[in-house]
C-alpha cells in the first residue's frame, strides 16, 4: 500500500446512518407489488389518497412534553430559520389530524383517506428494527358509527388475503378500549390516582399470548419471576379482582348463532358497568356487521385481551396477526405478532380545535409484513435481468446500441454492456451477475453473414463461468443459437418465453 | 362565541411547515401514473431499483464547508445521539455516491440503478417552489464510455414521449463541460486565479435563452443594463474573446449528413485546444450513437450553450426542455425551462475512496414536470368516486354494508355512507362531493319488494342539489332506476360503463 499523504484532504467515511438501511432490487420490487396490491384494496373501499410532508411542526405532532423547550424523545427534530421545531413524522395519523384540523371546513364528511410513506423513529435500532420504515394507512374521519370500525376490520382481512395470506393464516382481533376501561373501573382502579396501576394491568393483559393465563394472573397480583430469576412487580390486585379481569380478557366469542347469544349475554355475566356495557354493545354491533358481510371467525375475531399499545385509542381497537408458524435464520420458531392494527381515536383532532372529531383507522406495517412474508418463504422469485448486448468490436458500438433500442422498443428489458469491452469473459460474467436471460453477441464473422448469436444464459450459466477469452468462447459456444439479425426481437422473445 | 377559558390548555395551531404542501387525490393519482410510466421506461433500459434512506451523515452528502462545525446552507440538518450531524437528502445522486463507495466490491460493474423519492431543500420557498419534491433518477456507475451518456439522452427522450409529450414538444439538449472548459482556456481564463471570471462567463452563457446573443455579448463584455435600469457587471472579455465564445455557444449542429461533417470540422474551425477537442470528440460520438439508434434532431440536439448549473459535472451534460407554449394562471406566457437533466460526474465517489469512478446520470424533476403538464392542460380527468350505498333505515346497516361488500368483491369502488344518516339530502350531497357515479338506495318499500334504486349521479347531478328531504326525494326521483337486489352488481356495472 502507498504511504498515506499527510497533505491529502480528509475523506469522509462512506457509511449508512445508524438504524438505516439501503434496499436493493429484489426487496424493492416486492415492496412495490405489495404497495400496489394494498392500494388496490384501499381504493376499492372508497378511500382517497393524501400525501402530507415528511416533517411537521413538533407541536402539531404532539411531541412536546408540557413545560419543555425541546421535543420529546422518539422523534428526529430540527429547527427552521424562525427557530420553530420541526420533527420527522413518526406515523401517518398525527399528520392526518393536523390536516383535518387545518382543512375541516372544505372536506367531505366523513373524510376517507389512505396514505403510504416512510415514517421515522428515533429509537434504539436492533435486528429487523430500523429507524425508517413504511406504513400504509386508511382512516375515516367524522364517522361516529361503529360501521366505520367494522369496515376497518374487513379492510384488514381483505388486504391480507389480497397479499396472498390465506384464510386461517391470519386473524384480525377486535377489542374495545371501553371494555378494558370498564374492567378497570370494575376492580376499582378507575380514578386518576390509579393511573400507574392501570398501566400495570394493561401491560399484564398484553402479555396473555406470551405468558398464558397463569402468567397474567401473577402479573395482575403480586408479581412474576421469569426463568432467569428476574422479578416483575405485579399490579397488586386480589384474587377476586384477578378472576374478574381474567373472565373478561379470556372471553372468546365466535360468529355462529350460539356465539351471538353469548355476546348478548356477556354484559350480564360479567358484572358489567356502563363503560363496559357500551364497549360490549359496540363489539356486538361490529360482530353483527362483519357477520352480515360474510366474514367468519377465522378472519375477524373478538378478543378482549387485545390492548394495542398504550396509545390514543378511545374505542374499538384492531390487531392483524399472522398465525403461520415460521423459523428465523437460526431455525428458532418465530411469533410474528402484529403486522398491522388500529382503532378509534376521537380526540386527536380536538388537540387542535377543541372540538371532538370521531375517527377510526387501520395501519399496515408494510416493512414488518414483508419481512414476515419472506420468513415464511413467500418472497417472489427474483425478476429476470435485462438482455445484455455485448461488445465484440468497439467501433461497432452504434450498431450494438441500435440492437438494444430495437429490443427496448419491443418492450424487452435490454442494455448495452457499458464497461471496458476488452475482456469478453467479463461481459458474460457481468450478464450473469445481472441475472440476464440472454446475451446478444455479434463479431465480424456474424456481422458479415448478417447474423447474431443469442446465448441462453440460464441454460448456459454453468458453462459460462469457465470461459476466459474471445478465443475460448469461439471454440466452445455453449447454449447458443445463430439467427438472422432481422429476427433479433422474435428470437429473444422465444428464449424469454422458455424461461417465463 | 364562548369566552376563552383561561385554564384551558394551550392548543397547537394546525399549520403546514413553511414551504411544504399537502397533495390531494387528483394530483397524487396523476403522480402515481407518471411514476409508473417512468419506472417502466427505466426498467426497460435495464436499470435496477435502489432505495437509500431519507437522510445521510452530513459529511457523506458533502454538505460541510471546510473548517465548519455546522452543516452548509441548503439542507435540513440535525444531530444524532452521538452528536454526528445528519441531513435530509437534497438529491438522489449524493446518496448514490455514498452507496457505491460503501458497496463497490460487491456490485456488478457497470452498476445501473434507478431511484425515486422525495428530496428536501432548505431554501426560500416561492410560488411553485417547495422544500420537498420528487425526483426520478437513473445512473450508470463505472462506465467510462460515452455510450453511457448517449443512452441517458435516449432514456430522457423515451421517458418524455412515454409521458405523452409528443416529438417536437420537447428537446434533450446535450453539451460537454469540456467544451465550455476549452472555450475558457481558449480565451485565457483557464487558471485558478480566474475562477470568478469563469463563473461570470458560465452565468452569461446560461442566459442565452433569456437575453439572446446580444445580451450575452454584453454580459461577456462590460456588462448589461436591464429594462428596469439595473446593471449586471460583465466578465470583461474583449471583442475577439467574446466572438470566439459566441461562435462556440451559438453553434447548432444537427443530425443530417451535412451536420455530421460540420461537427467533424468543428474543432478546426473554432481554434480549439485539447480540452475542447476532447469535448467535441465526445459530443461527436454521442451524436453518432443517438443517430444510429434512430433519434432525430427534433429529439436530441447538441447545444454548446447548455451550462446545466454550476455543479459537479465533468463531461457531457444533458437538459430536457419542454417547448410547448403555455400561460400561467394569470394568462402570462410561461417558459417551462428544464424538467430534467444530468450529466457525467467522475469525481463524486472519489470524495470517499480517492479512486476516480466514472459515472453518468439523468434526473427527472417529477413535481416540476407534472406542474408543466398541468399548465398545458394535460391533467387527466378526475377519477370517478366510489359508489355510495346510502342509509335509509339505520337498523338495516348490516344489509347495506353487505351490498357494499358485494360491489367491492366485484372489483367496484364502493362505500357505505358512514355519517349521520338522518338527513337523506346530505347523503346525496356527500356522494356528489366525492364524485360518486352511483348512489344505491333502499327504503322499506324497496326492501319489501326485493328491489334497490340506483341513482345515476352524473346524469342527475343538477337535480340532486335541489333535493332537501326524504319526502321530496320520493316525489322527484331524478335519473334513477329500480332493479332487483340480486342484480345490484350488474346494474351498477352498466351505469359505470356509460360513464367510462
Amino acid at each position: 500500500m502507498a504511504k498515506p499523504d499527510k497533505n491529502a484532504p480528509k475523506r469522509p467515511n462512506a457509511r449508512l446512518p445508524k438504524g438505516m438501511r439501503d434496499i436493493g432490487p429484489a426487496e424493492l420490487r416486492q415492496t412495490h407489488a405489495m404497495l400496489e396490491t394494498i392500494r388496490g384494496v384501499y381504493e376499492r373501499y372508497g378511500f382517497e389518497p393524501l400525501e402530507t410532508p415528511a416533517f411537521e411542526y413538533t407541536d402539531a405532532l404532539g411531541k412536546f412534553l408540557p413545560d419543555s423547550d425541546r421535543p420529546n424523545e422518539g422523534v428526529f427534530s430540527f429547527q427552521d430559520e424562525d427557530e420553530q421545531w420541526l420533527s420527522l413524522r413518526y406515523d401517518l395519523t398525527a399528520p392526518l389530524a393536523r390536516y383535518v384540523a387545518e382543512n375541516f371546513q372544505d372536506m367531505p364528511k366523513p373524510f376517507r383517506r389512505y396514505a403510504t410513506g416512510s415514517v421515522y423513529r428515533n429509537e434504539k435500532p436492533g435486528p429487523g428494527r430500523f429507524r425508517q420504515f413504511t406504513q400504509f394507512d386508511a382512516d375515516t374521519v367524522g364517522a361516529e358509527s361503529v360501521a366505520a370500525d367494522a369496515e376497518m376490520c374487513m379492510l384488514a382481512a381483505d388486504t391480507l388475503e389480497a397479499l396472498g395470506i390465506e384464510r386461517g393464516q391470519y386473524v384480525i382481533k377486535v377489542n374495545n378500549r371501553k371494555v378494558l376501561d370498564g374492567v378497570m373501573e370494575g376492580v376499582g382502579v378507575g380514578g386518576e390516582e390509579f393511573a400507574a396501576t392501570r398501566l400495570t394491568v394493561l401491560r399484564a393483559i398484553d402479555k396473555l399470548d406470551k405468558f398464558g393465563p397463569d402468567g397474567v394472573r401473577l402479573l395482575l397480583g403480586a408479581g412474576r419471576k421469569d426463568e432467569s430469576g428476574d422479578f416483575t412487580k405485579g399490579a397488586g390486585l386480589n384474587n377476586d379482582q384477578i378472576e374478574y379481569v381474567m373472565s373478561v380478557v379470556e372471553f372468546q366469542p365466535g360468529f355462529n348463532a350460539e356465539d351471538i347469544e353469548l355476546v348478548n349475554s356477556w354484559q350480564d355475566r360479567l358484572r358489567s358497568n356502563e363503560t363496559m356495557k357500551t364497549g360490549f354493545d359496540e363489539l356486538d354491533q361490529i360482530h353483527k356487521l362483519v357477520l352480515a358481510s360474510g366474514y367468519g371467525r377465522n378472519q375477524i375475531r373478538i378478543d378482549p385481551s387485545v390492548v394495542r399499545g398504550l396509545e390514543y385509542y378511545t374505542g374499538p381497537v384492531f390487531e392483524a396477526e399472522l398465525l403461520i408458524p415460521a423459523n428465523d435464520e437460526k431455525g428458532n420458531p418465530v411469533r410474528f405478532g402484529s403486522v398491522g392494527g388500529g382503532g378509534r381515536y376521537d380526540d386527536l383532532v380536538a388537540r387542535f380545535t377543541g372540538q371532538k372529531v370521531p375517527a377510526t383507522g387501520f395501519s399496515i406495517g408494510v416493512s414488518r409484513l414483508q419481512a414476515a412474508l419472506n420468513l415464511i418463504g413467500r418472497a417472489p422469485a427474483p425478476a429476470l435481468g435485462p438482455v445484455v448486448v455485448t461488445v465484440m468490436d468497439k467501433d461497432q458500438i452504434p450498431a450494438y446500441q441500435k440492437m438494444v433500442q430495437r429490443l427496448r422498443e419491443a418492450g424487452i428489458r435490454a442494455e448495452l454492456y457499458l464497461g471496458n469491452p476488452k475482456q469478453f469473459g467479463r461481459q458474460l460474467q457481468y450478464a450473469d451477475k445481472r441475472g440476464a436471460p440472454v446475451a446478444v453477441i455479434q463479431g465480424s464473422t456474424e456481422r458479415e453473414a448478417g447474423e447474431i448469436i443469442l446465448k441462453d444464459l440460464i441454460e448456459g450459466a454453468k458453462a459460462a463461468a469457465a470461459i476466459k477469452d474471445n478465443k475460448e468462447w469461439k471454440e466452445t459456444r455453449p447454449a447458443q443459437v445463430s439467427v438472422p439479425e432481422a429476427k433479433l426481437v422474435e428470437a429473444v422473445r422465444e428464449i424469454l418465453a422458455r424461461h417465463a
